[in-house]
């Protein structure tokens, strides 16, 4: 069955082809970094961690560009920008609020076991192409400067709106658009803005010192590293309007060539308790926190447990059985794991074909739920399924076909990893009682071989453990080690 | 005591005072991210640690900016992008080659660890900065443009070569400078350089597309994230000239304040078995490969035991000792901690008073020899002083007095912890190394077990290791262990 992703521009599902072959070009976009990640944010970027990997199961190699956003992004009410603002309460530097959060949002994100974009653009590291840009835009007449302010003039486009299918009226009437008396038309949007005295982050350019606008920054970043046309582009949904319909009007009016994207991929928002998230209602939760009370592979399976494009509620309880569910998951995987350590080389019987046969169907289903608009829920139903049937399989068995183990084991570990679950190490810290086990085992291996007057083993085990650095103590209670 | 650094550019020892009483601004130069980070930024990287360490040891709160140079550093023999070079062997973007070794680098830092930088700004950031410093310094008569590319005019200056000592006569003797037909004289060095069809990393500028030099980057951002004057620069001793030279000479052009920074610091070079580290030499050792075979503090160790500024050798055997004499420090700590469990409330007695004041002189020569410009040797032989008093004092006493215990363990945790040892988790200092070991003895055993068909007491070896939660796995390179 061939790949079908829901198309916001269509607003339909459609047939995934890329535009070169099996690569696929996908642009993010990235966190604003003046504060730590939260839920919404894992949300956003453990759905597109699931496309990545799933289109890559399906052997398509993913080129990821995901930007940070570190000035220009303004504040809806008092137009400040995010970070400044952020920093002059904390009375530190921009660029140090930027670095400190920028961190702690790949920490997060790596700790969700959320796979790295390939390229992780800044904006301030793309002003000059940003400028060079502007000034392209004005040289098409398409942008105009007013007193150290450039504006994309949005009439000299005829299809303006076509992402987010604001009509023209509908857009006026509403509140959206920031007031400029420079402005020709009220939903003209600033590309580049002009610094006051008070700006912060500000820098040359030919119309005066000032910034860019949050919009310019992913469209230059997008065309820069991912070409005039590139395959996906994805967000949170709150970023249709203005956001992604501007990165649209910017790129197509300075390449020329449409669609400037072939496929707009939009995440569904998130809940906490049935309530938006917000830190007026006391309800906001960090990654970090949220990785305090739930492993990573619990909060991905909650994402996973919910259609990208739906409302996501979080709640406590949806968690909690997250963590149940994987566990059970986990559970079906050791079984197989055990059930290898005494399986047997030989034709598969009767029961065996049936668990194969029945493992084969659910991996297609899942498989079917995956191309169909990557749906996890029904994807994970199939997994879950799966994990029945092994478990049930396993509990009246005693001895395996390894050759039917093995085939089952792939199936199963292998889906759950597409959808990036089954990569918790098992390895706990390796502790002190680790070692005492350890050198128990070798000193009674030590007695026995004495005893079997096998000295040339038995000098062995203590020469070795000197070089390890260990000095072992016989005690009354047994053999102590200490590092020497 | 106050604090004495040596100033190359004073070529001794000045007693530190910063330029705004407790605040310390500090710039390192930072890595070309086209590679692994190798012991070379180890040594530099944990130097500077060590002294941004014993700066906050003293209470002065430090602001660390070390960049990330992303474009522009060209290799010595054929004049090409060392980055840019690197990616089209690799066929990947440029920039996806920054991120990769970007992110490893700081993967790599902080498994040594090493604090990161409050800000690391990437070069690619700062070309607006740069452009603009450029056209000051042509303003000003410093730099002249010839067809696209623009020098610095060295001639203008009449204290050029002040940090490096270097006499023009001899400098031009030497190879060191680019030649290039549009310099006026060969010393001048490049501020911006002409882009030609193949350059790949690019950028519009007043003067045509192409790129910043080398040297004005670290400058612009020092001056950016510093000011116009600062206390401390560092960096390995091979950027003296010309990199730093030139810092300098852009610098204090552009702001006509002298000096640009108050104590110019330089790290020794680092050998590997009394030769130079290379490729060719086949001696090249990343951090990557170094961390596992050593842990991070055993590697931390053996560079402190030289001199910041004195030429380092690494070897296997100095290694193995930096472990040991890690083991022997930490079972020092342990045994303190041991010995708090069973402390008394009382007054310190007569050897336990000789004890603290033993402790108390050797503190006081520590922290005499960090101050005489982070002298690290003779600080860790005070520590290890410290270790033998404590150990033989530890030895002939049953029951201490917790008021001493508690002054010593503060003492010695202290100090070690101001040169960045005892972080470690006490799981970690046992090692998983430790248990490689001990796993890779008992396989050795078991196999000649059953070459002697000892089978009984081969199965048991298994066993046993299951029982303790070790499951093993077979592989090409031997026996690997994880645990359930």
């Amino acid at each position: 069955m061939v790949l079908r992703v829901f198309n916001t521009m269509s607003g339909q599902l459609e047939d995934f082809k890329p535009i070169h072959d099996k690569h696929v070009g996908l642009y993010v976009c990235g966190p604003t970094v003046y504060d730590w990640a939260h839920l919404g944010h894992a949300r956003t970027y453990i759905a597109f961690d699931v496309i990545v990997r799933w289109l890559e199961f399906k052997e398509y190699s993913v080129f990821y560009v995901q930007n940070i956003t570190d000035v220009g992004h303004l504040t809806t009410d008092t137009a400040e920008d995010k970070i400044v603002k952020r920093a002059i309460e904390r009375k530190v530097e921009p660029m140090q609020l930027v670095e400190f959060y920028m961190r702690e949002y790949f920490k997060d994100l790596d700790a969700l076991g959320v796979k790295r974009p390939d390229i992780s653009p800044r904006a301030t590291g793309h002003l000059l192409e940003m400028i060079e840009s502007i000034q392209e835009l004005i040289q098409k007449g398409i942008a105009y400067e007013v007193d150290g302010n450039v504006f994309f003039d949005v009439s000299k486009l005829d299809d303006y709106g076509k992402l987010s299918k604001i009509k023209l009226d509908e857009m006026l009437e509403g509140s959206r658009f920031e007031v400029h008396k420079d402005k020709r038309n009220a939903r003209d949007f600033a590309l580049w803005k002009r610094a006051t005295s008070e700006t912060v982050l500000k820098w040359w350019s030919p119309w005066g010192t000032g910034f860019p606008g949050w919009h310019i920054e992913c469209a230059i970043m997008g065309l820069k590293y991912l070409g005039s046309q590139f395959d996906i582009h994805g967000g949170a949904r709150d970023l249709i309007f203005p956001h992604h319909e501007n990165e649209i009007a910017q790129s197509e009016a300075l390449t020329g060539k449409k669609p400037f994207v072939q496929y707009w991929l939009h995440t569904g928002f998130l809940k906490i308790n049935g309530e938006k998230m917000a830190k007026s209602l006391g309800n906001y939760i960090t990654v970090r926190e949220a990785l305090k009370k739930y492993s990573a592979e619990a909060i991905r399976l909650f994402v996973m447990s919910t259609h990208y494009r739906s409302e996501i509620d979080f709640t406590d309880e949806r968690l909690k059985g997250a963590e149940t569910s994987l566990a059970r998951l986990y559970n079906a995987l050791e079984s197989l794991e055990d059930a290898q350590t005494v399986s047997v080389h030989r034709e598969p019987n009767e029961a065996e074909t049936k668990l194969g046969e029945s493992v084969e169907n659910l991996r297609e289903q899942f498989v079917n739920a995956m191309d169909d608009d990557f749906n996890t829920p029904q994807a994970l139903a199939a997994l879950f399924d799966m994990s029945k049937a092994i478990n049930r399989f396993l509990d009246e068995q005693k001895q395996v076909s390894t050759t039917l183990l093995e085939k089952v084991y792939d199936s199963f570990s292998g889906l759950g990893k597409a959808l990036g679950i089954f990569q918790q190490e098992k390895t706990k810290a390796v502790g002190e009682k680790l070692v005492d086990d350890l050198v128990k085992l070798l000193f009674d291996l030590r007695t026995e071989l004495r005893e079997k007057k096998e000295y040339g083993l038995s000098d062995e085990i203590r020469a070795r453990m000197k070089q390890f650095g260990l000095v072992i103590e016989d005690t009354a209670e047994g053999p102590k080690w200490k590092l020497a």
